[in-house]
């Protein structure tokens, strides 16, 4: 592959699908090149609306993200799709079935969909969501779509990239308690109820819309069915309605800073580390820096903090 | 408290037991006296041989810990415990019943029992237990025995700080295969099948015996009954052998070093941690880092660099 930050930047920023897809792999991959883009496109972001889709499996997050960005796309917005998935990306039954649902869209020049895999560190992924969203938001998406699978503590730190979170349950897959035990519904700012056609949904509707185990809540409750379309126009309603509420509150400002100042953090962090790691390989790597140091390790440490320093 | 980590360092090292429990606290808190404790007393260190014992909850790991170490007294050992309570330090039915188990130690000056909670990182739990093993090694225990829950990553990572793991399973609690799942049957140098009373126990004791799951194992498996001592002595004898011919066979250096390159890279990442926040708060915090530089947080990203390169 080509390294020419600057030119997969440019191309990036008037829309090339080549350049983002290869902009995302950088950023998959933590090289430089990834960031270096994304230092260069920061002044072309900001513009794009995150929405994240989250929920126990087999709730149908995917089918409900797609008729989501096929219903935007006839308002003429540019989507783009993250999906997250926790084992391995590319591959595997569920993923496979998703980029089935995802086919629609296929051949549409205006939706990127994008799989992203957890194969470095988890708390790392959250990282790496932020920074896919913030690409596509470079390359002029109105809409991101973020679907995870919210299983647990990284997924809820993934959604937390969003500027509204969607939680999607449906009876049977994942239930209330369940989902409550995860902590996923503490960051819903709306809760669907797929597969409204199944038993037990109004009962998981009303759970959900009343006092759920001694907590009140008043976040809006939209059941929805991906088969017959029932409650989409809803959902997507509830969704612009709330984004304009929070823009009003200052909600979603304050949801973005705090974003900015978790990237700021992570960015941060890779400096260092980067700068770090070259001091440890200037000794030869760690197992030299220890032998040097005659297996002491506070000694070793403190060469490669001088060496810093300097 | 006092900070003077030089007199805690030289007072630990003669067998001061308060600033031992000081010295782990400070440890347990992350400060950077802590640190410097370690640092002042590395070179007292490499003297103690670390066991390890994990296994799923309810095996009785906290009486067969407690039984080996009355086993060790009658030795004149002096032996160091390090109890992990995966929840909440200090505190819930099980680390009371575990304390109230080790009773029979509290009036033993040459016993000293530490439970550490994962209040932080998980994966930080691990440094932090490895470093406390270092401190009570400098104290001058002969044997640090180190008891966790094996109920995950963590745990198994806490039980590589060991020079040698004994892994406890009981009939009914947590059988083989829920332990193989969670990779805790990888990590065992002998399998302790307690309460051996129990019905089942022959049969588990036959299964990790022989060919479990498609994989030949030659990992000694000792029956053990902590109310009739039951298979002590012989589980004792194993160690015995498995530490002598880990030594010959060079095993025992090859872990060693191991960890101590685990500790090196913890202690960098620590002092990049550190050069972190301080480069970070002399800007005057993330927030008004971010302020300064208009939100852009690459541009923000690059003025720490800067700073930090001067």
């Amino acid at each position: 592959m080509e390294h020419n930050p600057q030119k997969t930047a440019e191309e990036l920023t008037i829309g090339n699908r080549l350049a983002l897809a290869k902009a995302i792999s950088s950023i998959e991959n933590e090289t430089q090149e990834g960031e270096e883009i994304l230092r260069l496109t920061e002044h072309h972001t900001g513009k794009a609306y995150l929405i994240g889709i989250t929920g126990p499996p087999g709730v149908g997050k995917s089918s409900l993200t797609s008729l989501l960005a096929s219903r935007l796309r006839k308002e003429n917005k540019k989507i783009g799709i993250i999906a997250i998935d926790p084992s391995s990306p590319f591959s595997g039954g569920a993923v496979l079935g998703d980029r089935i649902r995802m086919k629609p869209h296929n051949s549409d020049e205006n939706v990127f969909v994008r799989s992203m895999g957890s194969r470095g560190a988890l708390g790392g992924l959250a990282f790496k969501t932020a920074q896919a969203s913030r690409l596509m938001d470079a390359f002029g998406m109105d809409v991101i779509i973020i679907e995870t699978v919210g299983v647990g503590q990284s997924e809820i730190e993934i959604a937390r990239t969003a500027d509204l979170v969607v939680v999607a349950l449906a009876p049977g897959f994942g239930d209330g308690v369940q989902a409550m035990k995860a902590g996923i519904l503490e960051i819903a700012d709306i809760f669907a109820v797929n597969k409204s056609d199944l038993a037990g949904a109004d009962k998981l509707a009303a759970e959900l819309s009343g006092n759920y185990a001694d907590r009140s809540n008043d976040t809006p409750v939209i059941k929805t069915n991906c088969l017959t379309n029932e409650g989409l126009e809803e959902l997507l309603n509830e969704i612009r309605r709330l984004k304009k509420s929070m823009l009003e509150s200052g909600i979603f400002i304050k949801r973005r800073n705090e974003r900015k100042e978790q990237e700021l953090k992570n960015l941060i962090q890779n400096i260092i580390k980067r700068r770090t790691e070259a001091a440890v390989n200037e000794f030869g790597g760690i197992k030299k820096l220890l032998e040097i140091n005659g297996g002491n390790v506070f000694q070793a440490a403190e060469t490669v903090e001088k060496k810093n320093r300097r």
